[in-house]
Order: C-alpha cells, then sequence, then structure tokens
C-alpha cells in the first residue's frame, strides 16, 4: 500500500478538481493507494461525500492555512506551517505518508520538501526533473529550473537522478544520458558544461555525448543534463512552442490523431516537476492542474514510492565523491 | 556605394548558388552596391557570364583555399589565409570593402573577423546575433552561441549591440531590450543573470526586465539578452521547432499563408548570425544557404555597413566602464 498526501488547497482550480482526481486515481490505480488530502475538512469531506467516495481509501488530514502562488519559500515555511502545503510534506516526515504531491508554489513545494526530508544520501542539491515530449519518444530534464549556478559534480548528479527515475518509473532499461550542449565536441559549452561532459563520460552512465537544441524535437536520448538556468527557458520553451502550435494549426486540423498530437505536446500533458534527490517522493504538479493531471500526478507519485526511487538514488550517487 | 566581399565558395550548395544569389542581389539592391566575390576566378568569372551578370558592378578575387565546415577557427587562420573566407574579410581591412560575408563556417568567420578587424571601441567580446520570429514580431537574440561564461557588463553591451542593430537596420525606434530568465522576479537566475538585470537597469537601454521561455514565441519586445550557451540552446530548438513543424503540419495545411507561416519559421528565412562589436561589418551565413538566402544576407551586410552599425556600437559603450 503506497499512501500519499495530496494538498487540496494549493491548486488553480481549487479543492473540487483535487478530489474529483484524487477519486478517479483511486478507482483506477495500478496498485494499491491510499490518499490523505490536506485542506479544509468539512470542504474535502463534503466533495468526497458528494462525488461518492467515502468507501475509497481517502481521508481528510485538516489544515487551516493555504500557500499562495506569491508567497516566498521562506514565508511559507515560516508563516504558514499549517498549510496544506507543508503539510502534506510533514505527514511524511512522521511516516504517516510515503509521499507528498502538490499543485501549487514550486519554490514552496521545493523548500518544504528539502527543509523536511532533507536530501539522499551524498546528494549535494536535489533536483527538478519534467518529462518532454519529442518525435520519437520522451526524455527527463535535469535541471528544470531548481537550481542555479551548479558545479559539475552537481550536475552528475543530476544525471543518475534522472537515469534513476528514467529507469524505474519510466521502464527504460539503460537510459541514454545527453549532455545539453553548443557543439558536439566534448571541449564546448561553459567551463561547467565541459567539465561536466568530462565527468560523465567517466560516471558509469550510458553517457550518448553532447546533444544540441536542434535535436531535442528529433529524441533519442532519455535524460538531458542542463543547468537550471538553461533547463528553465527549455521546459518554457517547449510550453510555449506547444501553445503556439495549439493556437496556430488545432482549428484546421481536426481528428482523434490531431488531438493526441496536441494533447502530447501540451505542457499538462506530464505530472509536472519531479522532485529528486530528497529523501522521500515529492512531486510538484501544474498550478493550473484538472482532475486528469491529479490523477496523473498521483500515479507518478505511486511509482516513485513503490520502487523507492529516493533510495535507489542515494545508491547511485554513493559511489561518487561527495561535492563540495 | 556600399561594396561587400561575399566569400562564394563557403556554402554548401556552392558558387552556383552564391553567384546567382550576388547577381539577384545587385539587380534588387535597397541603394548603391558593389559585390567582390572571392573565389576560384575561372569558376566564378565563367558563372557571372553565363547567368548575364557581365554588365553589374560584381568582381571576382581570386582566392586558392576555401575552409571546410570541419576546420577549426586556428587552421583556417594559420593555414588557411588565401582562402575565400579569410580574404573576404582582409579586403575589409585594407579598405577595398565595406563588408564581408560568408557562408561557412561560423567559428573561422568570428575569428578571422576579430584578428582581421579587431574590436569596435571599448567592445569586451564581439558577439553574434540572430533575429528570430514571435507571433508578433521578430526580436534580435545576443549572444547566440559565440561566447561563453560572460560577465555581466560584457551582456550589458551586446545588449547595446543588439539594440544598435535593432533601431539602425530593422527600424525599431526605441527597441524594448528583455533579459531571458526563469522568473520575473530581478533576483531571479543565476548570479551572473541577477547582475546583469541590474546593470541593465541603469544601462540607459530601454529595458523592459525579465521574459521567460514561453514569453518567446509571443514576443513584444526587441532585443533578447542571454549568455551564449544558453542563446545557441535557444537559436538551434527555435530551428529543430521550425523543422518540427514544417514535419508535422506543412503536408496538411496548403495555400499561400502556410507557405509564408512556415517560410517565417524556418532557420533559412533570416540572414543567419551577424557579428557585432567589430570594428567592421560581417556577417555568417547559414551553411546551407541558397540564392535567396544570400539576397537577404548581403541586403542586411548593405543595411550594417551603410548605417556603419559598428561606429554607432563604438559611441554606445563608449559611456560605459571598461569591462574586464
Amino acid at each position: 500500500m503506497v499512501r500519499i498526501a495530496l494538498d487540496a488547497m494549493g491548486g488553480d482550480l481549487g479543492p473540487e478538481a483535487a478530489v474529483e482526481g484524487a477519486l478517479q486515481a483511486l478507482r483506477s490505480a495500478p496498485g494499491p493507494m491510499a490518499v490523505v488530502l490536506t485542506g479544509d475538512e468539512p470542504t474535502l469531506q463534503a466533495l468526497i461525500e458528494a462525488k461518492g467516495g467515502s468507501e475509497l481509501p481517502v481521508k481528510v488530514v485538516p489544515t487551516t492555512q493555504v500557500v499562495d502562488m506569491s508567497d516566498t519559500p521562506t514565508v511559507a515555511l515560516k508563516q504558514k506551517p499549517d498549510s496544506s502545503l507543508v503539510v502534506s510534506v510533514g505527514l511524511q516526515k512522521k511516516g504517516l505518508v510515503d509521499a507528498s504531491v502538490s499543485p501549487g508554489n514550486t519554490g514552496a513545494m521545493m523548500a518544504a520538501s528539502l527543509m523536511i526530508l532533507g536530501r539522499a544520501g551524498k546528494i549535494s542539491r536535489p533536483t527538478v526533473a519534467t518529462v518532454l515530449p519529442t518525435a520519437t519518444n520522451k526524455f527527463v530534464m535535469v535541471d528544470s529550473g531548481a537550481n542555479v549556478d551548479e558545479k559539475p559534480l552537481q550536475l552528475v548528479q543530476f544525471a543518475h537522478c534522472g537515469a534513476v527515475y528514467s529507469r524505474l518509473v519510466r521502464g527504460v532499461e539503460s537510459p541514454r544520458v545527453a549532455l545539453l550542449n553548443m557543439g558536439e565536441e566534448e571541449s564546448k559549452g561553459s567551463e561547467v558544461v565541459a567539465e561536466t561532459h568530462q565527468l560523465l563520460k567517466a560516471s558509469g552512465l550510458n553517457f550518448v555525448g553532447n546533444v544540441e537544441g536542434n535535436d531535442l524535437p528529433k529524441g533519442g536520448f532519455d535524460v538531458l543534463v542542463t543547468p537550471g538556468y538553461t533547463g528553465n527557458v527549455v521546459l518554457k520553451l517547449y510550453e510555449g512552442m506547444g501553445e503556439f502550435m495549439y493556437r496556430s494549426f488545432a482549428q484546421h486540423l481536426q481528428g482523434p490523431q490531431w488531438k493526441d498530437f496536441f494533447q502530447t505536446w501540451s505542457y499538462e500533458n506530464e505530472a509536472g516537476g519531479l522532485l529528486l534527490g530528497l529523501d522521500g517522493t515529492s512531486v510538484i504538479m501544474h498550478g493550473r492542474s484538472n482532475p486528469k493531471a491529479y490523477v496523473s500526478g498521483l500515479n507518478v507519485a505511486w511509482r516513485m514510492a513503490s520502487q523507492g526511487v529516493h533510495k535507489r538514488i542515494a545508491e547511485a550517487v554513493d559511489v561518487q565523491e561527495p561535492t563540495a
């Protein structure tokens, strides 16, 4: 049984979408799953009953505060300890749940998860991973914007995080790890990126070398390593291009295959951000998550927790030198 | 009269595309233009005659070497001094032409231009600018991958370069300068990017703040400032997305408006890379340039030289402190 705490108050669509998603997830769960909703108890209980969820393994842990999208991580942690977001992580620390999921403030969820759960093994910094589409496969990008000014050894740890996730959650046997760079040659890129290339070669990972921006839509690799500043630009440019394609083409191209196409290239398709390198399981969903997105987020958290992704990451980086 | 040296041997489509493009450019020039082709004299003279260009202001300066796409900048400069690329820049240094254009090896053209022409005024490093489309306007991105590990003051100089180009070549009266970042807040981003934000605020430029990756397809700014590593990723992701859209949609969407659409989003649409911050005028075209692309490259070089872009850039950065 995997028990997942879901912050039911943090999403833009409010608690109804969260409860609807949680009940759908429980009805179609890939294995034994229980959900603990954190938030306003009367509201959530009423929604569970109204949606016929009383018989499902879902319960409510009442909280009195909500982290807003504009709250800084410090405000969330110091001034909102009884928020649905912070409590969803705290329950995991207490051993009452196995995973925490929030559709809210990314910075606050990252900070709360890091402060409360701590880091996995020798991990220097946790990373936010996202899953992006290509014409042929999907890849896991680390880092997607949780970090800046990373050192090469930290980027190599991110690569390990992405490879473990790719293998255990996405079912890729020997994930191909690529380094985002500005040319094919080993020596290309900033000092940090060029040094990371050398470290990845010696990492024991299935390192397939550099890829460039124009390679991304083609695919052919499973994990993409890049500093957080650039990863964030890539993630958001993908989102922007997905929206742009939808606006430009969707009205002219009807039919189920095009619906699938635009769905694949929509930023709403995937769970959001996977926090990797923590001593626990933490998933950040898009603020605008609808019930389907909640199902996706809960299923990803279920797979991460049931596979013990955070423990496998700790083992993978254990052989590395500790980073500064 | 603006005299432009064109490396007629460096393009993937060979000298015929170069000569055809040069003659078309001369026949439709925006003002007085003369072209000096560098390359194999018999080949080029025969092409000029065959294409009816004998009466046009075009002549040939014979060269005996060609820089390959795989040559390092050092090889190009040291071992190929009589190459069509190096000579096209050397003619400018000698005062025999006003601008140099090559469809060849980007690194070699950058190195040759920097070594032979030198830098404009207090410019610390030259930058490669590219012009990218959005749904509403086009913007000039600096840096597009000529540099790595830039300092904040160097990024501000790039912003000045992009603003002068935008104003004098693209006709934007007061170019809106944006900083590519991972959030709207001033303090976001890597240390270098966050410091650049503060310097841009005080630069006298029309700085409109941070933009994120998802803002790029929407537009609303004229100059985008970003370190070369990230700029190169953005440029190539744009190219890759343009190709991806073409492959996914073009066969399903016929008609002139769609032809225009895909043309706008094709990497072949613009001249390629504008070298800004040099003491002269230098344009790098795509290796795969066709005659239409040569026309575009020559016209851009004509505008840059006739407006004295390099001198205006020197003036713009003259008020800055010199960078380390």
